[in-house]
C-alpha cells in the first residue's frame, strides 16, 4: 500500500477526493425504500404482529415477551429507512470502492508502471479478493490472491474470472501470511490489506456522501419520504462493522454533518468484538467465531479502531443475534425485494430488534422520529446458502401454523419501492 | 367492472391515460441492469462457461451440447438487457396498475358513492387480490376477496392486512365462481376480474411506457448503457403471459413506437397454451399445470387474446423448461441481486435459453445487437420457496464440482447496477 506518511488526513474532504477520484469505475448504487418495514421499524417489538414473521423479541426484551405485560415495555421510536444498495455496486459489495481509492492512491504516489512492474498481493476468500482483482484489472496491474484452499470454489472462479492470480495456502493466519510473504518477496508485489489502511478506509466512506445526496434528493422531489415534514435529511446512518474499514471510513465522511453514525455486529460466538472492546476500553484482537454474517467475523484492524473509538465520530455500536439477523434477511428479501448477504442485514436487525438502540432512538429523535440509512453492505450470497438458512421444513409448518388465524393489521403492505 | 361499452379503445393514447390515472398511486419502479448477465446472454450457449451455473443447453439447442460440433451452432445475439423491476410495486407485483385504473374507472362512470356502496369482489389467491383490496381500501371501497381454502396463509393474511373481506371457497373454479355469484347477489359487489377486461389491460400496460422512458433516460444520461452507439432506445420488450392482462397491454402500450414486443411461457405440462394457441390458430381454453411459475397457470383471456393475436402488436411466444426458469432465478437474484419470483424469470429464460429466439434476434439485430426491456412481474416469495427450488444437498455438491477447475474467463465481473 501507499505509505502510510503519503496519506491524506482522516477527514471529510479526504473522502470527497476519494470519490472523485474513484467515481468513474464504480457503481452510483441506487437507495430503496420499503413502507413495511418502516412500518414494523415503527411498531413496538410487544405489539408486532406474529403474522410477519419477525417476532423474535424472546432473545432481547429485557422483560420477556408477554403482550399485555406492562413490565414489557418495548420501544416504539418512528423511523423511515434509507438502503443504501451496495450489493449493487460491482462484484457485488462496498469493497470495489476501497480497492479501486488504494490502487489510484498507489499510482498516483509511485507512478503507473512502477505499480505495474510488481503488482499487488493480498489474503482474502471475501469480497475483497475480487474487488482488488478487478481495480488491478482496470489498471492493467498484477493481481495476486492468497486463498485458503478450502475456499468456496465459486469464489475461487469468481476472483480468477477477474484475471488474478489466484495462489492456495493453508488456512490458518500463519500459513496464509507466509504465501503472502513469499509473493511480496519474489515479485516484489505491494500488499493491499482489506481494511487496516486509511487508503481503504477513505474510499470505504465514499457511498456516505453518495447516500447523504441522495436521500436530500429523495425528500427534496417528495417530501412524502421523510420521516417528518421538519426534516430534509438524515438523521442517522447505521452500518455493520467487521474490520472496521467501512464503518470508520463512514465515520470520517459524515463528521461535521450533524448525521449520527452507529455500528452494527452479530453477536454469536463473541463476534461482537467491537461492541465489547468499546464496552471495555481496548481493542479485542482475537476473534473466533461462525456466525452466519460471514463478512463480519473480522475483529477491529488498529486505524479503523482509532476512528471509532472517538466519540465525536460514532454513537455506539450495537449487536444482534442469529436469529434476529435470520428474520432481518427474510424481510429484507420479501418485503424490500433485495437480495442481500447475512452481513448486510446485520444493521436492519438493529433497528429492528435490538432493545436498547430502539429505545435510544425514541428518546433522542422524540416525535418527529428519525430519517435512518442502512448500509446493505453486499449481496454475495448463493440460493443454496439460502436454502441453508432457511430450508428446514419444520420451520415452513410452524410459520403455517402461526400466521393463520391472526389479523394481519399491523403490516400496511407487501412491498418496497 | 365499467361496462365494456364505456371503455376506452385499445390504443396506446388509452394507455397514456390510464398513467394520467394512476401515477399518483404507484410506484415508479426502477429499472436495473447488470452487466454479467449482458454478457452471459451475448455468449453462445455452446460456449458458455460451466462455472456459471447456466448450462442448461442440453434440454433446448437443437442438435445436443458436444462444445466441438460444428452441427451444434448455438445463436450469438448482442443484448443489453434493461429489467423493469415491477417486483418493488406496490404489493410487490404489477397488478396494482391494474387494479388502481380499473377502479379509477368505475368510479369515473358510476361515481364514488355508488362504488362504495356496492363493493368490488373478485376471486384470486394470488397478486390480484391484494392488488384490488390494496386499490379499494385506497378509495374506501368494501372489497370482497374469494379465495380458496386452501390458500397459502401468508397470501389470506396479506390481503386481509390491506382491509379486505376474505370469504373462503372450495378449489374448483366452479365453486369459486359460485361463492362470487352469491357475494355479487347479496352485495351488489362489482366484479373485477383479474386480467379479461381491457381497464386491467390499459392499467398493466402503464408499465411498458414507464420502462420506455426510462431506457431512454438511462442511454441519454450515460450512451454506455447502449447495445451499440446508433441506437438511444429500446429495440424490444419482452414480457410473461398467463391471462394476458399484461402482455395485451404492453403490446397496446408500444404500438406504433417500433418497440417489438414478445411473450415468455413456461412450457410445463402445457403452460405454454399461448404458444401453443398462436400456433394452432386457436384460444386454448383450459390449462392443468403445476409449473413453479405459478403466476402463469391461467389459459390467456378473450380480450388480450384478440391483441395477442395481432401480428403488428405481438411478435412471437417463447418458452422454456422449468430447470430454464430455475437457472435464469438464480441468476436474478445471484448476480443482479433482485429478489423475484419464478414467474418473474421466465422472461430472463428466453433471452439467455430460447434458441429459437436467441437466433431470431441474431438475425434480426444484426452486428449491433438489441436494448431489451424485460419485465420482472413480481417478487412475492418467500425464502422457504426458494429453498425447497435450490435446496437439494446433492445439487450444491455437483456445482461445486463442476467449478472447480473451469478457467471462469466468460463472466467478467459478479454484478449488477
Amino acid at each position: 500500500m501507499a505509505d502510510l506518511s503519503t496519506c491524506p488526513p482522516l477527514t471529510r474532504g479526504s473522502v470527497q477526493g476519494a470519490h472523485k477520484k474513484i467515481k468513474q469505475y464504480i457503481h452510483l448504487t441506487p437507495v430503496a425504500t420499503c413502507q413495511t418495514i418502516d412500518t414494523i421499524a415503527s411498531t413496538a417489538q410487544a405489539q408486532r404482529c406474529p403474522s410477519t414473521g419477525t417476532n423474535v423479541l424472546s432473545e432481547t426484551a429485557p422483560h420477556g415477551t408477554q403482550h399485555d405485560n406492562a413490565a414489557s415495555y418495548t420501544a416504539k421510536p418512528k423511523v423511515k429507512l434509507f438502503f443504501k444498495c451496495e450489493n449493487q455496486q460491482r462484484i457485488g459489495a462496498f469493497k470495489a470502492r476501497g480497492a479501486f481509492h488504494a490502487l489510484s492512491r498507489l499510482i498516483e504516489v509511485n507512478g503507473l508502471e512502477a505499480v505495474r512492474e510488481k503488482g499487488v498481493v493480498t489474503h482474502s476468500s471475501g469480497n475483497h479478493a475480487q474487488a482488488l482483482a478487478l481495480a488491478a484489472k482496470t489498471f492493467g496491474i498484477p493481481a495476486h490472491i492468497v486463498m485458503p484452499k478450502i475456499s468456496t470454489p465459486s469464489k475461487i472462479s469468481g476472483t480468477q474470472a477477474q484475471g488474478a492470480n489466484v495462489i492456495f495456502s493453508g488456512s490458518t493466519s500463519d500459513e496464509r501470511e507466509a504465501v503472502v510473504a513469499d509473493v511480496m518477496k519474489e515479485n516484489g508485489a505491494i500488499l493491499v490489506p482489506p481494511y487496516d489502511h486509511p487508503d481503504i478506509m477513505l474510499g470505504q466512506g465514499t457511498q456516505a456522501l453518495e447516500l447523504e445526496a441522495q436521500v436530500e434528493a429523495l425528500i427534496h422531489d417528495d417530501p412524502e419520504h421523510s420521516v417528518a415534514s421538519t426534516k430534509t435529511k438524515l438523521d442517522a446512518v447505521i452500518a455493520p462493522i467487521g474490520g472496521g474499514g467501512m464503518l470508520s471510513g463512514i465515520c470520517v465522511a459524515l463528521q461535521g454533518t450533524g448525521i449520527r453514525v452507529f455500528g452494527a455486529e452479530p453477536n454469536f460466538e463473541g463476534a461482537n468484538d467491537a461492541e465489547l472492546g468499546l464496552r471495555a476500553g481496548k481493542r479485542v484482537e482475537k476473534v473466533k467465531t461462525l456466525t452466519i454474517a460471514d463478512g463480519l467475523r473480522t475483529p477491529v484492524g488498529h486505524i479503523p479502531w482509532s476512528v471509532i473509538t472517538d466519540k465525536t465520530k460514532l454513537e455506539g455500536i450495537y449487536s444482534v443475534s442469529e436469529d434476529q439477523i435470520k428474520a432481518a434477511l427474510r424481510l429484507a428479501m420479501e418485503r424490500a425485494k433485495l437480495f442481500i448477504e447475512p452481513s448486510s442485514a446485520v444493521p436492519l436487525a438493529v433497528v429492528l430488534y435490538n432493545e436498547e438502540f430502539r429505545r435510544l432512538v425514541e428518546r433522542e429523535a422524540g416525535p418527529d422520529g428519525w430519517n435512518i440509512g442502512v448500509v446493505l453492505s453486499g449481496g454475495n450470497t448463493t440460493v443454496e446458502a439460502i436454502a441453508k438458512l432457511f430450508g428446514k421444513p419444520e420451520r415452513v409448518e410452524e410459520r403455517a401454523a402461526a400466521t393463520i388465524g391472526s389479523d394481519g393489521q399491523k403490516v400496511a403492505e407487501n412491498v418496497a419501492g
